[in-house]
């Protein structure tokens, strides 16, 4: 093994929760210092990762999404000695009324919990986007010895797409309101579900998710099947009495069984990070254009005249490439 | 007016089919010299695009689709005094039983007819590939004067997320057969389509094309509605009749009315636009480190490196870029 240089990599290695939230705050900073920082770790860190099995939670706000990963989460701690960590995405903390997870106390039970480990999601600013940092810290979250990774999301904007592209499987949390209560998801992202969860099974709601359970399983039989093997379902739950967490967590175990004996976990982690690496490589190129004084004017110039349909894409692509490469 | 340089771009903008066929075969070469000579044209011919409505139509192999298009077309020239091209996208066509529109005797009536032209996929091997080919074909049929640009896909592999990102409307021809027909296509398309029509609604069909309908109708309330304020519905046709084909225009037409009213026709365009800005920029920066000797190994390497968990993402993008810009 390669020695470790690092102090805080050392210390993230061994598990210690400052470590962790101190390389996170590195991955997420603006200033280029701290950011070159936290490549270093990463880079030292990378052979511990991706031992755990990532789990993005999706839905729209109020569907239960933090309450529910606070049932799970504790279930996994006390039934099955799993260390769970909990990062989310939020591109629109701006414009929605908060945060998801900008209040901790919102999982003040398994906030409490020495196995667990819970990060707000980052405010806008971080370089190379918000989605580069939460995989960042997904692979922090890993060398620190956490194996189940929550990352939570509410489905708008671009951030179920990113979800998506960093987790193993994807659970969408529904209300029982049959459709409605999709308002403002992004469209698609139903077909992108490995598993829909009808919440707040308890109460006096038991008939409408009942009604809504079987809506949903009607429609999902009118998809295409997954190439993975893989045949998403419509489960209920309550993460206020617990009803039905189990059942889920044991869908997502069968789920890391097929994919893995069929290969497609492994499959689909390696085209995350070609993706990624080709994301980045993009944004990377853009980003020197754009701050390139002399460039910066002359992108932002074709990129209105490609939208307006004054120039054709490729001869766009031309005289831009042609800057770079002078 | 500029000038317009080119004796094709010319012919071209006369509305001359040879030439258009011409233009079509420059972009689709293999020979840098005819890629060349192929953006020449589409810079002069640019301000006489855009004019057209672009409809996607996808299904199975199977659904219909040619018969539909051939069905929509004659309607469309006979009807409506619009002039319709046809083209495809089939990245398949070497694992497929066939290619889609590789036999232009499928659309013989639509074929003959003066106010058409059809144009079968390229085969794999077009420069910046099969998707940016159909685009800037797009663009050389709407400087031709057509004013109706249909787009055929078989929405397998990524051919469906193209299309979607340069058409203006998604229609997806389905078979009554309660979703097991959609084997084989990528999931999320369901979802991406703006209008469901259920073909074959003749003959004996006409009861399984009825609850195919009312099954997909059901599940389309649950999905998350369109930002641009459109309702996609289930409709059914009969390609071989022509039951419903001037029902689905209506749709078409109501679509483009309600999008341009409110501007997200417009908006669509350019985002698409934008997004192939930065598509082709990846590419071209891709296919010169790929083309440099010195490069291509470099990046074999570190992509393999990324792919295998060795590299970090971030530490690959830096070394790729740096050696790129060297």
């Amino acid at each position: 093994m390669k020695k470790i240089n690092s102090s805080l990599a050392q210390s993230l290695l061994a598990g210690d929760r400052i470590a962790l939230a101190k390389a996170i705050t590195l991955v997420e900073s603006a200033s280029p210092r701290h950011h070159r920082e936290a490549q270093k770790i990463i880079d030292e860190i990378l052979p511990y990762t991706g031992k755990s099995i990532r789990v993005g939670v999706t839905g729209v706000p109020g569907a239960g999404k933090s309450t529910f990963i606070e049932a799970l989460g504790n279930f996994l701690i006390s039934k099955k000695k799993r260390k769970v960590a909990v990062l989310a995405i939020d591109p629109t903390s701006t414009v929605s009324k908060g945060s998801i997870l900008g209040d901790k106390t919102r999982m003040e039970s398994l906030a409490r919990n020495e196995n667990a480990f819970i990060r707000p999601s980052p405010s806008a600013g971080v370089p190379g986007g918000v989605a580069a940092a939460t995989r960042e810290s997904i692979l922090l979250c890993e060398a620190a010895g956490y194996d189940v990774i929550f990352v939570e999301t509410m489905g708008v904007g671009q951030s179920e797409t990113a979800v998506h592209s960093m987790v193993d499987f994807l659970l969408l949390l529904l209300l029982p309101g049959a459709g409605d209560e999709l308002q403002g998801m992004k469209r698609g992202i139903v077909e992108l579900a490995d598993l829909l969860a009808v919440n707040k099974a308890d109460g006096g709601n038991l008939q409408k998710v009942k009604l809504a359970q079987a809506a949903y399983k009607q429609a999902l039989r009118l998809f295409p099947p997954n190439e993975n093997g893989w045949k998403p379902d419509v489960v209920t739950c309550s993460a206020l009495t617990g009803d039905g967490i189990p059942q889920i967590w044991k869908r997502i175990e069968d789920f890391e069984k097929l994919t893995k004996a069929n290969r497609w976990f492994h499959v689909k982690r390696q085209e995350q990070s070609r993706q990624w690496l080709r994301e980045r490589v993009l944004e990377t190129v853009i980003k020197q254009l754009r701050e390139n004084p002399k460039l910066k004017k002359k992108f932002t110039e074709l990129e209105r005249q490609v939208e307006n349909g004054k120039m054709s894409v490729i001869s766009a692509t031309r005289a831009l490439v042609m800057s770079f490469t002078e």
